[in-house]
């Protein structure tokens, strides 16, 4: 069975420079799991309060997400406020409401312990490992983290990665993981905690892969209308991990294909608002854009 | 005949967070022509002061470069102090002294008016059309500028814009130069005010090159250890133009394997302090290298 996700699901109200949006859907194991369903089946583990409504549920539905690990507890749905300026890398959170995340203890139905392909989004790092415990044989395990479990939880954090295979982090998050300014070096010393690969996003500059024996330097779409990054990272993670539990080929020049089909479903993502964009894409425009990042980045040998 | 440069000859005086250096060989032409030197020969144009040693003009004819247009003049030559922080995408000005640079007026050696190939580095843009004008019938021409002059000659630098084909800044410059924060959008303005192809440096970040029909995006080099970026963008110029002077292809393929090559040259440049990375390298450094920049961006198609 195909690729299992925990994260959050949550109302977001994201002002950019460009407009704004109050209490859209959001939260990183949606943005995953609708980027994922484009390439492979997505069981995704979440919690959401009374106030959450059926018609997002149906949407996952149809998107052929398997919802049977999405708990509806009582109280409110998890709460994301945040701003962007115009250097549009970086959010500022203006409020979170954890609500019903608060208490979120994830028990995976009986099927979902069969998954292959494991993907841990930005939770408490204990509960990161909680849920991979409850998984019997997985043949890839990805993660990502934020700056709140490195400064407050890294011990917790670190047991984490040591079961990890990928960790997928922003520039600055490695850097701050690291402890060391320099990417590179602060790759050598991530991959030393236990991942065999790191992906470094890097915004509108594109992502690093590093897996101790190479890099690969993906490039970012060029766009002209960048309406909000919100969730351009998960959408990154699931078409990257998406991929990835299609072939099941995890050899580099795999990874390399995957980093980019990541690339190219953050770059559909950020184009509008919430998943706007990427509720309903046509497969053909993923290939598309896919091309399109080819002729972007080629050059011929000398 | 190859390719001709007009730019500066300066002592600079450069801290970064890994060490200083006090009055080393710089300047626009020098690293341009020292990079190019390793691809075609170069025509210098440009002035000292007195106080430069012989030494270093040695070193310039031992790279094969003409320094027929090196004038000598009584005074100082050229100073330029600066310092870099953490962050080693910005120079800080700590002190310009112009000394014999101040009245440059440059005037061609008779056999440098045939030159076919002209780079304008980063000068007063009336100097740039007066040297351009003194070239019969150059077949390509790039240049460069700075935040100086669009911000205090901007009618004079868009006079030479439209006798320029190629633009080589820096993203910050980009934006300055249109007026337009969003990069894709900046380089459509800049090219309606006549360059054919626009080339934006972004440091550590790599490189974009516009031509109003494609985008192509060139990585940089991941370096461990970046000493000094002093001279990285005329060093970039210096391996791009060469390259083109070389081959004489300015077709679209080319000018993507020249962003490449000029990659490739910066890249060496910074692991030192002034040029001393670039004095002595073997041709087969450098194709090694941009194999490296194939190997770092290569992924095949899906």
């Amino acid at each position: 069975m195909g690729l299992l996700v925990v994260g959050s699901i949550a109302f977001d109200s994201v002002k950019t420079p460009f407009g704004e949006a109050e209490e859209v859907l959001g939260g990183s194991a949606t943005y995953f799991s609708v980027s994922a369903s484009y390439f492979t089946d997505v069981s995704l583990v979440a919690v959401v309060g009374e106030d959450f409504p059926e018609k997002h549920i149906n949407f996952l539905k149809m998107r052929n997400i398997d919802t049977k690990g999405l708990e509806r507890k009582k109280g409110r749905t998890f709460r994301w406020k945040g701003q962007y300026g115009y250097d549009l890398n970086e959010a500022h959170t203006l409020n979170t409401e954890l609500n019903v995340f608060e208490h979120f203890k994830p028990q995976l139905p009986e099927e979902y312990k069969e998954a292959e392909v494991v993907f841990l989004a930005n939770i408490d790092p204990d509960l990161q490992r909680d849920v991979l415990e409850q998984v019997k044989n997985p043949k890839i395990v990805a993660a990502d983290t934020m700056n709140f479990w490195i400064e407050g939880k890294k011990d917790s954090l670190l047991k984490t990665l040591k079961m990890v295979d990928i960790l997928i982090i922003n520039d600055g998050e490695a850097r701050q993981l690291a402890g060391e300014p320099n990417l590179i070096k602060a790759a050598r010393q991530i991959l030393s905690y236990g991942p065999k690969t790191l992906i470094i996003k890097r915004g509108e500059y594109g992502v690093l892969m590093f897996n101790g024996r190479s890099i690969f330097s993906a490039p970012a779409y060029p766009l002209e209308n960048v309406f909000d990054p919100t969730g351009a990272g998960d959408t990154f993670a699931g078409g990257f991990m998406g991929y990835l539990a299609n072939t099941m080929d995890f050899s580099e020049p795999a990874m390399r294909r995957a980093t980019v089909m990541g690339s190219v479903m953050a770059s559909f993502n950020v184009e509008d608002f919430s998943l706007n964009k990427i509720r309903h894409l046509e497969y053909h425009e993923i290939e598309s854009r896919y091309r399109e990042f080819k002729r972007l980045s080629h050059f011929e040998d000398i």
